[in-house]
């Protein structure tokens, strides 16, 4: 790290900033008192205006990489593994929003899945955080404790139903994502359990037997996630809500509500919204569990500034919508 | 009925037509070379235009019941079994298109539950149809050849997640439909497994777990269906296919489709659209059905008009948007 | 043209049928009970399904245009020129649906401008039609009875405010006409009175000071144009309305409502609506016009149908929504 | 005012919080570090959580009037002035954000109309402000600086064409409000000059002849206002610019843009973007403004936190979205 005169805060870095995650996470860290961005790249918006006053995209050849202490990776999937094979030891600490160097992606190895609830102490020390992906945060987050707990019955199927915000799908302009393709309309997508995201879950849920459906919901930004669990004899809603609420606590981005919730509760925050049901019929034998997050919130920006955070020394939540 | 010198078309009338449900009755009627509109009724909009020219709403009042043969109830739950009670003499036949006399209502004796496809012999016998609900239709038509062919596995809980346009909900103004509360959000609802479309799924399904999640969509209209299906050994998407072929032939209300439908295809038809998929991972185990229909087309006023015609010893997709 | 054994229907094509102009127009001849679609055309999506049972897009090589009637045009603006110029020849008669050859263009000179309400008689006897543009379309038909009956005060600039929906920008993918940057968006565009429909405009409104302002909608269709119109002393609103029933009758393409019209009541039809109102303090200064339309329709196939139809020796209106 | 022990924080209550103003006010208050909000009153959601956390909205007859120093009314129009007249007394501050109390409202003696940007100090001083509407607003901070730079050509009309989204029409449920009839339309409304806004501004630009036509918008919020602007000999948009920068400034709520701006760009902020555009064929005599706002930020909330900043002697735009 070079010496940073004019402020205590950290230097950082954004490639890849013109994208609705990169835009995003410097929304984000345009509220952030601990941080000062250095640079953001787009060669497609070189000069123009970032989020952040005062600061214009450079093209990346441009960066400044020594100029910053934490660099965030939000270039396109595959365009990361090879910047940071050539670039990764010109800067201290990385934080890959791609698909990467997460579980299942054959990369994981030199890398720590960054989910702050869970593995706070090893994103702390990493040098390389692989940023968890928008769908597999809901699932992962929900599913993870109450497997620990012995609440699931892992011989049947989980089936998870999801629906994604069409910035999921990337600013590249593509004629099925035109206003006029995707308004009044609603599409599953990914049938036959192959969804990319998938190898990510399963990694981080071993032994578990996931049915993922993910549609393309007519908004622009969230993500639900309806999932039929099927419990051990006896668990009920209140036994899920419980361990939850030990492991997520009271506060935080994770938020354990008593009632179903919805996009617009978390659309533009840094939250992630969990809920469980009994269901009339099935006592005992399969729960519905809800979980509400925004994609580009705790599903991509809002997670990475939490794990550049632990990496820092900061409180998790630090300069976070939550 | 009496004689209708003028035309050969054989008079209808429509009670409550004011309504999404009505006015979508209403405009499929019109296209409808057999028969002549004589009234629609609705108290609020009384005197003005009905979407069928020449024809201004009428109270209900004036409806002259006499005039028609059959008569379409689009009035609110709980109306038309009154409505039943009292005027069920004076007229013909009648197509309610409430909850009021479905499976699962306890008034059910009465009506032939109309599913044109599955009994279209006593649909055509009938003085009292129940059209069936909108959320019902994608489900029982998806499941019902399975089950009689044994294909499902019923020891397991098959989840039905749901999505459907607001126009599902009614057209009397409420705060949680305004534009402003539904633009940008997705939301689940009837958690908890007692949605009251349930009792109609369990009675034209008996034997089988379901667990139906209900979702608001925001759009105006279209119902989207995906089911996680626990099949019997051996059982996939190939074999599914057949069935639902072998029921439904290679045309009319109901087509098998290849690739996973979505709401934008069936929207302002009367078509349900179906789908099936293998599950990587879950051979043999668990398949996934995709179901779209319009909730007003093939979920009420297109499957009417089916029930109607075969009242009326019509082809039964007459005048439809098949 | 070549003997039409099979039906009496006249044989038509459609070059470029894949955009949202083809696609809308293949979806009127689909209800037209006059003409036959012998081929559609497109590149990027051969052998994909075309709106017309039975028929499959093909490439613009295999178009046989020897077998038909009437080609319509729906390339891209500045390809239609090159085509005429080229295969005009080959084919009896053209309705080009892009900007190449209506009047402002510089090619305007073979061609005769298709306003079926305006000329028929010349459009009947076209070999070319240049079909107007979607804006144009409500200008023009709003003001040139007007102006041909005096009532416009010409010396005075005329502000047409209009509002389009996204289909009028086409189908080719752009960063701006994604879901996620149009949605719960508004904008004007085109600003200093130089878009490039004014050219048409002004050629057929000669000696007016147009000041066009057009906006983006967050919808998938339709337009709506509100004129402030400086008037001749003594004109109010029922002058105006009285010359439009003269000139368009009661019924066909251009309605004239004695209400303000809305978008919802005109798309997905082929119908002009217009109404004019008094300014309370403007009295017998400036009058408002509205002028709504579908930009798919009237301002695009709707009108091209109709101009088909006048060529044809059939009625205007058939085959059309109206 | 009570003793205020615990904090140094100014304390403030909200009469009427629970519809979208008053939503939106708690919004922006809750981010502003120098108040303290007491209570925020709505019978129908008495006990539900505000936005604010640990508060949640009284019945109007628990608000402690006596502890706060501002009170902020966001009741029904009309009812603002009955509780003026009632409880004004027992108040020190009254930002009063209904129709009341404006300009040619003929209540508006007792009131200091409260354009933070024009009449900074009367504003300062003001026991009672009224807090300007949507449309007004961005229609008289465009024109006052230049009908006072003698740039307007005060004897031609001012076309002020507007849209606005739905929020502007309020929470209460109506059928016209509902997501399936706002969805896919765009209509003008108020036609005939006589919007209920048309008096305030004619109040706050004397001599001007305005021509208002509000259209309404399938977008949640934002209002975007276009105007024909006749002027004077030789003036330009450069000449424009130059007086709004000298008025505005470089910085604060209203910004001049050399861009046309876009709703997108101003909703969820509190600020006013103008721009400006000579028009071809139009030269020195009419030209085009845009004007773009948030109807819930610079259109009221945002307004009202300017105006309660200046009455509190604090910096205009502290605690705003700007």
């Amino acid at each position: 790290m070079n010496t940073n005169i004019k402020s205590s805060k950290v230097p950082v870095g954004v490639l890849g900033g013109s994208g609705y995650t990169g835009l995003e996470l410097l929304r984000v860290l345009r509220g952030h008192d601990g941080v000062d961005v250095r640079f953001a790249t787009s060669d497609s918006e070189a000069l123009h205006p970032t989020p952040i006053p005062g600061l214009a995209f450079v093209p990346v050849a441009e960066a400044r990489l020594e100029d910053v202490e934490v660099v965030f990776l939000c270039v396109p999937h595959g365009e990361a593994a090879v910047w940071v094979e050539r670039n990764g030891a010109r800067v201290g600490r990385v934080v890959d929003m791609t698909t990467d160097h997460r579980p299942g992606s054959g990369r994981e190895a030199g890398a720590v899945y960054g989910l702050p609830e869970v593995t706070p102490r090893e994103v702390a020390e990493a040098r390389l955080v692989a940023n968890p992906g928008c769908y597999p945060t809901g699932v992962i987050l929900s599913l993870l404790p109450l497997v620990r707990a012995g609440l699931v019955d892992a011989s049947r199927p989980i089936m998870v139903n999801a629906a994604s915000g069409v910035t999921g799908a990337g600013r590249s302009p593509k004629r099925e994502l035109l206003f006029a393709e995707v308004v009044g309309d609603f599409r599953p997508y990914g049938l036959g359990n192959d969804h990319r995201h998938l190898p990510e879950m399963r990694a981080a849920l071993p032994g578990l037997q996931l049915l993922f459906v993910p549609h393309l919901l007519p908004v622009a930004r969230g993500i639900l996630e309806t999932i039929a669990l099927p419990v051990a004899t006896g668990v009920d809603a209140a036994r899920v809500k419980t361990v939850w609420r030990d492991v997520y606590g009271g506060c935080g981005a994770v938020r354990v509500e008593d009632h179903a919730p919805a996009l617009a509760e978390v659309v533009e925050t840094d939250l992630l919204a969990l809920a469980v049901f009994d269901n009339v019929g099935l006592e005992g034998s399969t729960l519905t569990l809800v979980a509400a997050l925004d994609n580009l919130g705790k599903g991509a920006a809002g997670q990475a500034v939490q794990n550049m955070n632990l990496m820092l020394g900061f409180e998790s939540g630090r300069g976070t919508r939550c």
